[in-house]
């Protein structure tokens, strides 16, 4: 195992990562901005070196303050969590070059996965279904036009290099079509400098179901079952639960074998997850793989009762995995609510300000992942995730209820957060029966919100 | 199930009861002493009334009091939590003969079970080992002189009305034994208004074993497996564990067999616990029965998975159990350390004051039930916990190592506690090879805080 990790991150993930290498008996470095000094990433850590201004560009993003902290540190290898540099295949890269221990998988599988009209193409080699589209990349509107007359209206014009949305058009009659692509192609330039395209078609209102896979050095691949994370607002996730409601048994087994082989394909090692879309059919389809752990995977772990961040460890530490596929059982519901610092009713903008009171919920079943403390200072630089509430209980209604406790319970003072929608939601009818898709947000946001009013 | 629920306790327990109680759907009324009055159990009630000064027996203690709330409140049932009244015959006859659930035994079953010298009886009638001594109630010194030298020194005249180590004494040798018999008479007498004794040996240093059981009205009794209790300063448990290092299977069966058989003589309903001593041979002995849910219920819950509290209010309204013996499964390794506000330099002198900052650990596989929150004063009316840190791990060694970590996350500023106490426990390499009895924190108390000092 390895002597001291740099945590290459910050807020509620460097805090998780803390806690697995404190437990495995492994030293932790911090880095920091000059806006977290006070953070508890930083306090908790074994040491804590400052890199430089709020600015991620200037701090979390900096990778040559990353390696001069890890190297003098004494440092032999690097979590970079989520977000940052979690998907950067140059830092994996550089990390490797530099002999320090990248605590997730290669540069070239992160930057083969990081093409999604690539990691596409490398799916239906291996017969992962893919959504129907554009056989790789495609050069000219007229040859997006031949393939979208073939699948279908409406179909979603894509940057090869995209994420977030971004250098993404949707194109609902063929007269469109022209002008969304250079609208697509001149975006992802301008974002990605990257101009490839794709095309795929648009699966309307479809399940986000997402499956954890565990892969090591020495060839053992396996699943964790998966992640309903269907429950998004501007194409963030909000609510995630495990196991997801529409999963038959043979269903879940057909998903988790290809999630396997997508896996196996792509030469994987470390933690990963593969996205799928399941329509309305019950028909899946991957849409990408996450190369870095994920906000959402206690759910899995509460399930599983595996422990992902520390497999992470063991895995990039040259170990097996400590579960084979068939000690693999979903125990349980768990489901997830994220508490952002961000006001609902003003379409989610980000609210930050000085944590003045929090109180987090317990007691059986209750898992809190948060950096807060009473004083915290939630800094306006980063994202908004200020808590994880998870809770596991044996049925999907009883874990609703419990949930419902917690966020009952919970008291975040000092400014507004995403807990009170959270509960809102949870009493939505079609929540509670489980019937929602991605849609759902969109759909119900406004009839949530006015739950709330008087009048 | 039942509609409101006349919560008679305070602390962390009352709050544990309310969680399962909104889980339910169940409304809480929390009663309060003037000393209570901004405490969490309050604060979360569906409603709270005062039922009188600080000191106990004016308010928690004060059975009319209660009942008039349960009533005028429009309650159906009563939970006792832990101390205070939960182990009162009378009360619980009191609940029910006002047409209130009490959830807990009956107040016959509890009469019995709380004369130890009746319980001890009815177990040797049903072929539950009971430690070798006298067959009942014994008269005079005489007669426990001749028991005496039968089973053989040290042994203990012990009060049959007793509990907590008053009304009992050690006898070392026959010459002793006379002067040791009229004393414990006259404080059995003074304490409990029953000067009626009963003869044990002395099993030195064995280990505290209990089971927990769950019975139901329809003839269902379980065992929810063990918990190992021998980690006690001043007969006060202090670090709980379960699975138990030196059960083996067979053993487990067996004991869990005698716990059930026991909970079946007794004509037991709802939850309870049979206490054993465990001898260095292996051999195990009936102490006594708990008829009431316990502090450390929770390392149960974390291992098998099954709520208690609402096991208990749902057989306390005629519901079946919602687990059978063949689906209790022991899963991973749980423990417990109990977070007082005491002094451990200072022989653990209760040390009330107010909280000035609190920050408990989260985290994977980790619980806490506390009612502290910033600010909070810990009140010198009552008992001194304050927080029970629970963690959940596959193996022992994972659990020690998370607790480790989750007593290094915690702060609490304002009064010394016994967490870092527990912290030094959870060093020394007995504790750590699981090689430990009733006589280590005695043996090995002045070791442990002389840790803790620089010269």
């Amino acid at each position: 195992m390895f002597q001291r990790v740099l945590i290459a991150n910050r807020g509620e993930i460097a805090v998780r990562i803390m806690r697995a290498c404190r437990e495995l008996g492994v030293e932790t470095v911090s880095v920091y901005s000059q806006a977290d000094a006070d953070a508890l990433h930083v306090q908790l850590a074994s040491q804590a070196v400052c890199i430089g201004p709020a600015k991620a560009s200037d701090s979390y993003l900096n990778v040559d303050a990353l390696l001069t902290v890890a190297k003098e540190t004494g440092c032999d290898a690097v979590h970079p969590g989520y977000g940052f540099l979690s998907e950067n295949a140059d830092f994996s890269d550089r990390c490797t070059q530099m002999g320090l221990a990248f605590i997730g998988p290669s540069g070239d599988v992160i930057r083969m996965m990081g093409n999604k009209s690539a990691a596409r193409e490398l799916m239906q080699k291996h017969n992962v279904p893919v959504v129907p589209g554009s056989d790789g990349a495609v050069e000219t509107a007229q040859q997006a036009q031949e393939i979208a007359d073939k699948i279908g209206y409406p179909v979603l014009v894509k940057a090869s290099a995209g994420g977030g949305g971004r250098g993404m058009r949707r194109v609902d009659r063929p007269e469109d079509l022209e002008a969304k692509f250079q609208e697509a192609r001149a975006e992802a330039l301008a974002c990605f400098g990257d101009g490839q395209l794709y095309l795929e078609k648009l699966i309307l209102n479809p399940k986000h179901i997402e499956f954890q896979i565990l892969a090591d050095r020495h060839g053992n691949v396996i699943h964790l079952g998966e992640r309903d994370c269907s429950i998004q607002r501007k194409n963030q996730k909000l609510v995630e639960e495990s196991p997801s409601k529409i999963l038959t048994p043979e269903l879940r087994e057909a998903m988790g074998q290809a999630a396997v082989t997508a896996a196996r394909a792509a030469g994987y090692e470390n933690a990963g997850t593969i996205e799928f879309v399941v329509d309305q059919e019950g028909h899946f389809y991957f849409i990408e793989m996450n190369t870095r752990i994920q906000v959402e995977h206690p759910v899995t772990e509460m399930v599983t009762g595996i422990d992902l961040v520390r497999e992470q460890l063991r895995i990039a530490a040259g170990l097996p995995l400590s579960v084979k596929q068939e000690d693999v059982v979903l125990r349980g519901h768990a489901m997830e609510c994220r508490i952002n610092a961000e006001d609902p009713t003003q379409n989610f903008r980000p609210a930050p300000g000085t944590t003045r009171f929090v109180h987090f919920p317990g007691g059986p079943g209750v898992r809190v992942d948060s950096m807060l403390y009473n004083g915290y200072e939630v800094s306006p630089y980063y994202d908004s995730l200020v808590a994880k509430v998870i809770v596991h209980a044996p049925t999907r209604l009883e874990a609703i209820r419990r949930m419902r406790r917690c966020l009952e319970e919970m008291i975040i003072e000092g400014y507004p957060t995403t807990a009170d929608f959270c509960h809102l939601i949870l009493h939505h009818p079609d929540f509670v029966k489980g019937q929602y898709d991605t849609g759902f947000l969109a759909a119900h946001q406004d009839e949530l919100l006015g739950w709330d009013k008087e009048d």
